[in-house]
Order: C-alpha cells, then sequence, then structure tokens
C-alpha cells in the first residue's frame, strides 16, 4: 500500500486516540495503571494505612483472601464426586512421595507424612488454584536439607520462620521479587537441583554411607571414594524400580482404540492404563513392601528397610525455638549436640531465610501459571497461603510445604473441580500415620529413592536450550551460569550469584540504548542530523547518549534532532547531563532541537531551568529548522569574514560584539 | 493547528524517512551505533584480538594514546608563555595544597609533595584536557587515609596497586562502570566527604590530640569527649585562617571599573585582586610562617608547627612489597608492627582496591566535563593517564593523585593553553622539595588545616537539593542515603550501599513499565481493548505486563490490540510468557493482536514457534478486527445455543467440532 494511505489511516487512527489526549502539543502521555495502593505507599503512609485499614473489610477483598467464599456456594454434587476421587488418586501419590522426601531433606521418615495434611486443608480455605496441591516436594526438601542438616528441630523452625516471612511479604505486597527470577535462571536451577538430588539418592540406591559434603561436587567426590561399600542387591532393585517407573510412566500415556470416536472398552482401557500410570509409585511400594515383608518373616533380610516409624500423629504445639544439647552417646557413637538458642538458631539458616520462600513461592506460581487457563493469578494471596500452611505444618512438627507440579498434574488429570480436592489428600495422609505405619517399615530404601529418580530426571529443562538458542542466545549465559554455580557452590549462594549475574544483565541494558542516526531533508531541503534513542534516559545511559550526540555533532555542522519519541522517563542525572549537552551546543553555535519530549520529561528538565528548543510536530520542527539555517548564515558570514585574520579571530569577533552591545 | 496538517505532515515525514527504511513492514528497526570493537568482543574473542592488536599500531589509536602528538608540533610562543604563566601560579597552589592534603591522608608532610610532580609530568604526555592537572585532592587523601590509616608504605603500595587496576580496566574499557554512579549519589558522597575532612581538619585547628575511630560519627565523639585539651592560640589561629581565606575567596571575584571598556589600571586592578584570591593559600603560608619563623627564633612558640620536613628528593625505587616488623619502640611508646607480606597488605586494602579508582575515575572526569567545551570525554584515556601516573607515583613514594577541580579552575583561570602547564607544575614541586623544606619547619599546623577547611566547604553540595526537588523528588532518596550512609558507615562501605539502593531504583523501573489503556474503534466501528507498554519485555516486566493484559482482557469481550511500538527488545522470558498468553486468549476464545512489534523482537518470539497475529499498519489492524469480528459471531451464535443447555456445553461443543472434522 501507498504512504498516502497510511497517511489517512494514521489521521483516522489519531482520531480515534484524540478523546483520550490530555496534553495539546500532541504527545502522547502513558498513564500508569498499577496497583493504586503501591503507588501511593510511596507518597503518604497514612493515607497507604487509611486505605489498607478499608481495604480490610471490604467485602471484595473478603472474597479475594477467602476464595472458599466463592466457590463453596456453588459447590454441586458432580464437583463433590470429581474432587473426591481426584482427592485419592492424589493421595495414592502423595503418600509414597512423602516418605521418600523425608529422605532428601535429611529426617526421619514420618515427617514427610507430617509435613503433608495440614498444608491442604490451610489451602481448602485459602487457595485460588484449584488443581494445586500443597505438600512437600523435591526442591523444598532439599532447601531443607541444605539448610537444617538433617536436624529436625532446625527444619520445624525453619518451616515456622519462613512461614512468617511469607506472610509478612505478603502483607507488604513483596510477591513481586520472583519477577527478578528470569526463566534462564529458573531452568538452570532447576536442572542443577535435580542433578544434586539425583545424587542424594543414587547413594541411598547403591547403599553407600558416606555422601557428605556441602556441595554437589564435594557429595560425588565422597561417594566415589567409598564405592567399595557398594550394596549389590540394594543396586539391583534400585535400578530395576527406576527402570520399572520410567515405563509405567509411558505406559499411563497409551491410548487405545482410534482417536475420534472410541468404543467403551477402549476408553476403560485407556483409563486402566493412566491409572496404573499416575499410581505407579504407590503400585511399587505396596507390591515391593509385600516381598520384603514375606523375605523378613522368612528370617532373609536382603536389602535396607526404611525401618521402624513411630504410628500416630504427631504431636500438637509450637515449633521448637531452642535446642536442648545432648551429651556424646558412647554406645552409638553419636557426637554431642550443642544446645542452641533462639538466636543461633537464626543464624544457622541464615541465607536460607530468604532464598526458601523465594524458591517456594517460584515452584508454587508455576503450578499456579501452569493451570491458570489465562486467569491471571494472585501472586500476594498465593504467597499468604504457603506462608500460613507452613506456620501451621510447623505445629505438627512437618516441614516446608508448597504446590508441586507433578502432584498437581496428576490433580488435574484425575479430574479434580475445586480446592476441595486437597481435604481428602490431608485426610489420606492422616489415615496412613494412624493405620499404615508398620507396613511402611518393609519398604525397601532404593525403593523410594528409585521414586524420587524417576521423578526427577524429568526436571532436568535440556529441552529449553534450543529454544534459548533460536530465540535470544544470550540467555543461554545465565542460564549455564545457574546451572554450573549451584552445582559447584553451595545452593543458595548459586542461586544469588545467578540472579546477581542476570540483573547486570538488565542493568547493561538500562546502560547502552540504541541510538538511530539519520540525517534527513525538511520539504525546503533544509539538512539535519536526528538521532533517535530507543528508551528512556536515566543516569547509567545518558552520558552515554550524550557522547553519541557530541561524537556525531560534531563531525557535522548541520543542526541536530533528537527525536525523544520513546524518550518515556527520565531522572536528575538526565537532567543534568541534557543541560550540559544544550550548553556545549550553544558553545559551539550548532543548533539542538528536541522533538516530541514527554511532557512528564519536560517537567523533570525544567526543574534545572534547561531552556531547550522543543517540538512537537514536523510543522514545528521544520519552522525551527529554518530560523536555525538563518542564524547560521549571519554567523557563517561573520566567522568568514574573521578567517582572514587568523589569530585575531576572538578580538575581532569581540569587537563586533562590542559594536552591537554599544 | 488540525489534525489533517498532522497528517500531511506525517506523510512528508515518512517520505522523508523512507530511504533509511530497510524493513517493508513498516517498523522501524533500530540501529545499534555503540562502539563495534565492544559489540565484535562478546562474539569472537579472536576476532576481538585480532581488532585489538591491528588497532594498537594504528596512527589514529597512537595519536589518541599520545594527545601530545596532536599540540606539540603546533605549539606556538604564545601558548608558552600561556602555560608558564599559568604554571606558576597553580604550582603557588599546589604547595600549599600538597602539604596540607598529607595531613588529611595521616602521612608526614614530604609526602604531600612526593605525589605532586611525577602526574604533572605522565599528564603532559598522555593527558586530554589542558585544564587538568593532576596531584592529590582532598577525596583521595582522605579515601588513602581510610585505607592505609596513616601507614606510609600501604599508601604508597595503594597507590601502585589502584594504578595497576586502573591500567587493567583501561585495557578492557570498563571506564564505564562510573555511569552506575548517578549524580544524586555522587553529591551525597562529595558532601559527606567534605563533612569528614572538615572533622579530621577541625580536630588540627583545636589542637586535640584524640580524634579516632572508622567513622564520621566515631570520630565526633572521641573528639567531644577530648575537648579538654584544647589548645587556645591555635584555635584562634585557625578560626582566622579560615576567615581570612574565605573573604579573600571573594576579593579574588571583585572586578574594578565598568563592565564595558574598563580602562588599563581598572584592568590591573582586577588581575591584582583575582592574582590574590587565586594565591590565598601561598600569601596565608608565607605570612604564618614567617612571623613563627621570628616568633621561634625569639624563643616564643605559641603555635603547633609544621615540623622537620626531610629536604631533597624522594628515593626513587619500586614501591614497598611487603612490610618489615619493627619492636615496640619504648622511648617514645610506640606499638610494636607486625610484619606483613604481600598478600596481607592486599587483603588489608581490601574494597579500596574497587572503591578508590571508581572515586577517583569520577573526580577526574568531573574536572574533563567542567572543561570541555563540548568536546566527547575519552574516559578511557584519562583512566590509563591516571593509572599510569599512579604507577609512576608509587616509584617515588608518593600517594594517589588525580584532577582535582578547584586547582584545575584555576589553572584555567590562568590561561593555559595546553597540557604543558603541567610541567612548569611539577618543576616548582620539585624546586620545593630541594630548597624550602627548611621554611616548611615554621607552618603552623592551624594554617594548613584552614587551609583544607576554606575549601572543602564549598564542596557541600546544597545546592543540588532545590533543583532535584523541583526536577525529581525520588531522586533525593539516592543523594540522601549517599550522604548518610558515608558519614555512619565506613566510606567505602558507604557508597557501595548507596550505589546499590539507587541500582535497587534501575531494577524496579526496569519491572514496573507503564501501560496506557485505551478502548478504539476503526473506521467500520470495531471496538477494540488497545494496551501500550512504553518500554521493552524482559524478565522483570513482562509478567507484570502479562497479568495487566489479562486483567483488562478478561473484563471484556472486545478484541485486545497490543500496541507494541516502544517494545525495543525482549529476552527469553518474555517470549515464554507472550506465547503463554496468547495460549490463554485462545482458550477463551479472545483475539489478540500485535501491532507494530519490531522484527528483532519477532525474532526472538519466533525461536519459541509461536504463532501470533502481526500487523503493521491500521490497515492490516482493520483486516484483522473484521476478521476477528466474524469469528467471533460465529462463536456466540454456537455459545448462545449452547447456554440453553447449561451442564452438557462442552460435549455440545465437541460434537460441534466432529461434525466439523468428519
Amino acid at each position: 500500500m501507498s504512504s498516502v494511505e497510511t497517511a489517512e489511516e494514521f489521521k483516522t487512527r489519531s482520531q480515534i486516540d484524540q478523546p483520550t489526549e490530555t496534553h495539546l502539543n500532541g504527545s502522547k502521555e502513558f498513564i500508569l495503571i498499577t496497583d493504586h495502593k503501591t503507588s501511593k505507599k510511596g507518597c503518604n503512609v497514612n493515607d497507604f494505612l487509611k486505605s489498607g485499614v478499608k481495604n480490610i473489610f471490604r467485602k471484595k477483598t473478603l472474597y479475594k483472601r477467602f476464595p472458599i467464599l466463592t466457590w463453596l456456594p456453588r459447590y454441586t454434587r458432580s464437583d463433590a464426586i470429581g474432587d473426591l476421587i481426584a482427592g485419592i488418586t492424589v493421595g495414592l501419590t502423595v503418600i509414597p512421595q512423602g516418605l521418600a522426601y523425608s529422605g532428601v531433606a535429611g529426617l526421619p521418615t514420618q515427617f514427610g507424612l507430617y509435613g503433608a495434611f495440614m498444608g491442604c486443608f490451610v489451602y481448602v480455605l485459602l487457595g485460588t488454584c484449584k488443581d494445586s496441591t500443597i505438600g512437600s516436594t523435591a526442591i523444598a526438601s532439599l532447601m531443607v536439607f541444605q539448610f537444617a542438616k538433617g536436624v529436625w528441630q532446625l527444619a520445624v523452625f525453619l518451616t515456622f520462620l519462613t512461614g512468617v516471612i511469607e506472610i509478612l511479604m505478603a502483607l507488604f505486597r513483596l510477591s513481586f521479587i520472583i519477577e527478578f527470577v528470569s526463566g534462564p535462571v529458573s531452568a538452570g536451577f532447576t536442572s542443577a537441583v535435580a542433578l544434586i538430588i539425583s545424587t542424594s539418592q543414587i547413594k541411598n540406591i547403591l547403599g553407600v554411607k558416606n555422601a557428605s559434603g556441602n556441595t554437589f561436587l564435594q557429595r560425588w567426590i565422597s561417594m566415589i571414594k567409598d564405592i567399595h561399600s557398594i550394596r549389590v542387591a540394594d543396586s539391583i532393585l534400585g535400578c530395576s524400580c527406576v527402570a520399572i517407573l520410567i515405563v509405567m510412566r509411558y505406559v499411563g500415556r497409551i491410548k487405545v482404540g482410534p482417536k475420534s470416536n472410541p468404543k467403551w472398552h477402549h476408553k476403560v482401557a485407556t483409563k486402566l492404563f493412566w491409572f496404573l500410570g499416575v499410581s505407579r509409585n504407590a503400585i511399587l511400594v505396596i507390591v515391593c513392601a509385600a516381598v520384603c515383608m514375606y523375605l523378613e518373616r522368612e528370617g532373609k533380610s536382603y536389602f535396607r528397610l526404611t525401618g521402624f516409624v513411630p504410628p500416630g500423629l504427631p504431636d500438637f504445639g509450637p515449633p521448637p525455638f531452642y535446642m536442648e544439647g545432648t551429651p556424646a552417646n558412647t554406645t552409638t557413637g553419636e557426637p554431642p549436640v550443642e544446645a542452641k538458642n533462639f538466636f543461633d538458631m537464626v543464624s544457622e539458616l541464615g541465607f536460607g531465610l530468604l532464598i526458601v520462600p523465594l524458591v517456594a513461592l517460584l515452584e508454587n506460581i508455576a503450578v499456579c501459571k501452569a493451570f491458570a487457563k489465562g486467569q491471571p493469578i494472585d501472586t500476594t494471596q498465593e504467597l499468604l497461603t504457603i506462608g500460613i500452611a507452613n506456620v501451621a505444618n510447623s505445629f505438627v512438627q512437618g516441614y516446608r510445604a508448597n504446590g508441586g507440579l507433578a502432584r498437581s498434574a496428576v490433580n488435574n488429570a484425575s479430574g479434580v473441580r475445586t480446592p476441595l480436592g486437597n481435604l481428602y489428600i490431608g485426610l489420606i495422609v492422616i489415615f496412613a500415620l494412624l493405620f499404615l505405619t508398620e507396613f511402611f517399615y518393609y519398604i525397601p530404601q532404593a525403593v523410594l529413592a528409585a521414586i524420587i529418580i524417576s521423578a526427577v530426571i524429568f526436571q532436568l529443562q535440556y529441552h529449553v536450550i534450543l529454544p534459548m538458542w533460536r530465540s535470544k542466545r544470550i540467555d543461554l549465559i545465565p542460564c549455564f551460569v545457574a546451572f554450573i554455580a549451584c552445582l559447584v557452590l553451595p545452593l543458595e549462594i548459586g542461586i544469588l550469584v545467578a540472579i546477581g549475574v542476570n540483573l547486570l544483565f538488565i542493568l547493561y541494558h538500562s546502560a547502552r540504548p540504541k541510538v538511530r542516526l539519520e540525517t534527513l531533508e525538511t520539504q525546503d531541503g533544509i539538512k539535519f542530523l536526528q538521532l533517535t534513542p530507543d528508551r528512556c534516559l536515566i543516569f547509567p545511559s545518558v552520558e552515554f547518549v550524550r557522547n553519541l550526540v557530541l561524537k556525531f555533532g560534531n563531525k557535522t555542522t548541520l543542526p541536530v534532532v533528537i527525536d525523544c519519541t520513546y524518550i518515556y522517563g527520565a531522572d536528575y542525572t538526565a537532567a543534568k547531563v541534557i543541560s550540559s549537552l544544550i550548553d556545549d551546543f550553544k558553545k559551539r553555535n550548532q543548533t539542538i532541537i528536541f522533538y516530541n519530549l514527554k511532557p512528564n520529561v519536560v517537567q523533570i528538565f525544567e526543574g534545572l531551568n534547561i531552556n531547550f528548543t522543543l517540538c512537537y510536530n514536523t510543522y514545528a520542527l521544520t519552522q525551527a529548522l529554518r530560523e536555525s539555517e538563518s542564524d547560521a548564515a549571519i554567523k557563517g558570514a561573520l566567522e568568514s569574514n574573521l578567517e582572514t585574520g587568523v589569530k585575531s579571530s576572538s578580538e575581532t569577533l569581540n569587537s563586533a560584539i562590542t559594536v552591537e552591545a554599544s
């Protein structure tokens, strides 16, 4: 299409735009439509508190904070059936998972189940995403191991304290911090976690006792040193279990019969396969434990078993706020444990108090996003919910819990309709604690390890590399930095380093705008140099832009036009630099014109009493250029006169000015 | 003017733009015109090295690295006269300044002069700014005191090591890091430094012995505790000297006679006043020292004097790379000094190795900018020069030197023509060291303190507060954070905290774009919701934009148009999020169209095989909206049919699709 049409379309478009334009100079002013409460916060604390208090008692807020009020009144019988089926199915996944993850967290087996029911009950009341289920996850368990180092009191204390921190973060609306963890960093971190967890579980499969150390590398080194103590039976069992679980995973995806219009028996067969896949962990645990129980009663013990799990529910009570010391146990050879008070425990957790909530929220929001179906996600509410869930958990000696992707996918596929499905999961876990602990004795440790390995190997994010390469190659750097840093450094330091490196990208990005350079001509043939910076002028970038303008302005005597269409913001530093830039051009007798500078930026510049030429349309621009040209002509004539007397030019110029003045 | 004119002007403008447009789809693609060497560096190390080596041997580079090659061949007799006069004038300022600053640095008096000549000679060869003179400055001296704590070996070692770091930074073109120190932070820091230095000198004026401590607060506390040991004579002398110096500063600005056409005797008087102002420090030192010499020879010593200054030039030799320990001196009561090796010394300097070069470059560039007269500044060359100057300094036991604003202003006002003026300054300093040290004995310490105080109190940047308030209020926060942090924390930590806080602003800024929201209508009356984000989509902001689009898209059934005119960049995270956004809209059967998305961003999105509707002009947009409307009509009809059977809707829809498919 021709440019005439474009222009006409433009006219139509600008007529459309007209009603929303409030500024007469034709510049597009942006309207901030961010959360008003947040933007007010900076201005006036009183207003913020007032509106906050008012807000708490509004009906809309009540419904937002208790999503159950929205869905429960509309609850139907078919919802109830869907939730019940899903709850039972997920329950079968949660119990073996819980038992296994307690090993990742370095805690006795029962703690895996202690942390698996309170969160579910809390989520029924406060959860926003019907598919999410709250319980221990591989990442959360690893984090607990990293910071509590296998001491259950410390793990429960960490759960309580991070829960409180999450609640506070939710109240101060700090959930946005997860936005500073980019996709690549998150992918690198998740992959590293998968490798670290696999390592810790390979230890269990091989039956090697010694795999200590704070980082992935250290653990492998100590494991290889101890390779002679490998247990053959456990290794065979573990490896075959991993193989079986992976096969069953794919069995679950088998579809029987034609794609469209399947017969009823096809449907039943497909459903059966699916159920086999979904409950593969439970099936494997039941079969293996049954075999071991039989062998054990025959007096044959080939495998290392889970051992005694205390029956019954955990005691309800506040989390441990101090730890009593114990003297060295001479019979078992355990070293003595030092007594620790509240502050010792806090300082022992250190960075964990920051990293654990961050990672938990990341994981939880990933679940919500996966099943949101285009609804916006209330990250603040989710943060609040997992905070409360973890505080509740810490009162029943449970450790960290949050939404897990694999479990939630089962929930979704089982046809869950509301967060009420969580209720059944919680009840099943309680049932297991009350009646099944005797049976748990016979579960081989290698089977639990196999369950974890077959789950986490699919968390290796190798599939993001190709799209990242095709889409934006430089993003591979934070991804690999996160991956490698988390493997060679302690996990919490690794992720902080990766986030730091990624933020450097943003800072560099703000420091180095792109600038388009063109020599243009007006209708009446006045040439000018146009520079178009592509983003806002703030302190790390403005100096760069100034140097470019000076450099290219220096090479020519043409008037310079700065097209400010894309400059949507500025700061004091920018105002100072622009002010000196204008002075520089004045000293050089070169014209500099700012084209289409937004009123909010003009306001910032005017704070420094900058005196500059502004144009908001090409008509004004042409006028300004014409004026500058006639000025230049006068000056040019003067200068050509002066060039005859080379060294005395400044004196002649002075006298010329004096003549003018007198 | 009417909108018709605007449209015509636009047409003209787009015709002008035409030749530079390479993309057919009409989007404006930015052209990066940053330094090509830097941009290549990331891609190919080999190319970088090759071009680097080639570059070194190019004539242009030679002239760039040795600016003397440019100006020396054109050196004239009048240049020589100008430089000589300026050199002598500045020399008169440099000697008292050097003597005084050695006190700020906590070093014996002679070190102030040891550091004042090598830098000048280096600057003659390598300097780019004719007005800048290299020597010790108040800020540099304070930094040396902060890190070397009055041990001269450590101070010289610091000078050497930071010089090497500066040279390396220049080679790797890292001079851009000063751009991350904003105007407000720099103002806050400078003001804090002025207060800290004044404090240290008030101690000298009052004759109080004890003013130790690492921060401003601690020093004041210990000084007030020791107030009883105040020396009256020193206090009176010091205070009156400060008053005299401030008065003389203003005397220097007196202009005699009429403004235009002053008579010759007016001119001479003005010049005399000016010279009195400029050499006020030297005059005061000479007068006071002469009086003290007389009093001393009469056997009367009222004032604390500078004392013995070893005559002659310093030894030429490598800086101390280790420190021998000394046993406790029982006669003077000095504590024993531990022996230190290279690494002990490095670790003692710590953060200083990062902060000192940063602050020195900031100070030096500030000088260059002040006198650049619109020429772009070669920060890399300046960094290289001060690096070499400091390495040279460390070979004559000098401490940190860089350009100082006050001294350079005198240089400029004295009519300097080329960097050769520095040669005379250096020679005068050497002359002073050879012949004047005996006289320095009689300079009262209070006079030197008064010189410093009367200089640094004008560095208090109170005058930036009002413009900052008028221009951008939020910038007062980093300014005050820098000021207060530098006063209550150790200086180096203070400035790092302030820079960190300021960078948080940038990060927040990249995380929270502004989005304009409009309901528009095409010519044929199709309404649509248009969202215009004002900057690029990168990981901290894209989630925010997605939530806004979902939130406002959810409230309406209108098609949503994302105006991407201002989106000049994206990353992998953004591509992922946009991909899920498009999926979300597909699930909701709502149309989403991307308008004017730049080809480089399209490329990033296409890496993820995102399938989206792109429009580059309003004609295409109208077409796309028309199509979406007819689609919606069909779907709407279907849905209204389906609404009769509420719960079976999905089945009916399935059958409808099945019919279509079969």
